[in-house]
């Protein structure tokens, strides 16, 4: 996807669901960080939400690259993680979509594997 | 402190202080550790909580330094930390203590200072 192809309408959708998703990650990753903090019954535990932090920061830094040029891929995997619905992209131009759904295919048939996927 | 002129009591008692220390200052840093998940309201509190851990990672793996060439520096810093008191060393030589007090009393006026002390 390059940035010239993008109408202003398009650039609002991408937006509003790329914040929508991120604002779902959020809201969970804080539930479990509390649910871990709440079952700290042993001193490993504490490192281990450390390192559970660690990874989770790298991966929401990978995972969420607003560039244009990456929004195909971010959507996709967003979609095949749970965080945002197809449905949620509607405006964006046919083409786009296209791209959207038969990366999602592929991922989901296994033939190109989804780096980071969970 | 040199190994060999600890003797068999004496490193009971060593143990036993290092340990009760260490095990409250994990019980003071579960409580932090819960106020502070509990207390998420914006993502930046998140990430704020792993720097905080990531700092404590490091200072408790420097801070809590069993070699015995190290301990009466140890257990000077956890007694001006608050996390020892001098009483739970009884039982260590006079001049072992008489060290310990030295470096406390010196930190205590700033004449030299204590790294990476509270």
């Amino acid at each position: 996807m390059q940035d010239e192809t993008w109408t202003k309408s398009e650039k609002a959708v991408a937006r509003r669901a790329f914040d929508a998703a991120l604002d779902r990650e959020y809201t969970a990753l804080t539930d479990e960080v509390r649910r871990r903090a709440n079952s700290i019954a042993e001193p490993h535990h504490i490192w281990a939400l450390h390192d559970f932090l660690t990874r989770t920061r790298k991966d929401l830094d990978q995972k969420y690259d607003y560039r244009y040029s990456q929004l195909d891929f971010v959507f996709a995997r967003l979609i095949l993680d749970g965080w945002l619905s197809e449905a949620e992209l509607t405006g964006l131009a046919e083409e786009k979509l296209a791209r959207i759904r038969s990366l999602l295919d592929m991922w989901r048939e296994d033939l190109i594997a989804c780096p980071g996927s969970r």
